[in-house]
């Protein structure tokens, strides 16, 4: 999977750059940088508990991202 | 801690609105909205293992993650 289990250090080993759609993410964890690890790091949690890393610096990301916090309740 | 543990309903129960520096934050957590829960959650762990629940409505919270992804390594 590509994700160290430690919280010594990063979690990512291996970033999945190809695009996922939201409705495949049951959830979106993200470690800001810190003594541990010196970037900020997205863990994804898809289904039946698969978990990908993404590049926080892709747009696709970042526009992710904005648009899960903007959704109102339409 | 106001936060429910199973995954099958919201797991937000309190909401914290007071803000919170993005120093203090271990790790942001945030579930989108689904069949289990019709709001996105925000699921903040801060140090000691202490976990709250932030509104991702509010304007501070919008900020925090916006600037979480936008820092290179400077």
């Amino acid at each position: 999977l590509g994700l160290a289990r430690t919280g010594l250090r990063c979690k990512c080993i291996n970033i999945n750059q190809t695009f996922i759609s939201l409705k495949y993410m049951k959830n979106i964890d993200i470690a800001p940088r810190g003594p541990h690890c010196p970037k900020v790091e997205i863990i994804v949690t898809l289904q039946k508990r698969k978990e990908v890393c993404l590049n926080p610096e892709s747009p696709w990301v970042k526009k992710l991202v904005k648009r899960l916090l903007k959704r109102k309740d339409q």
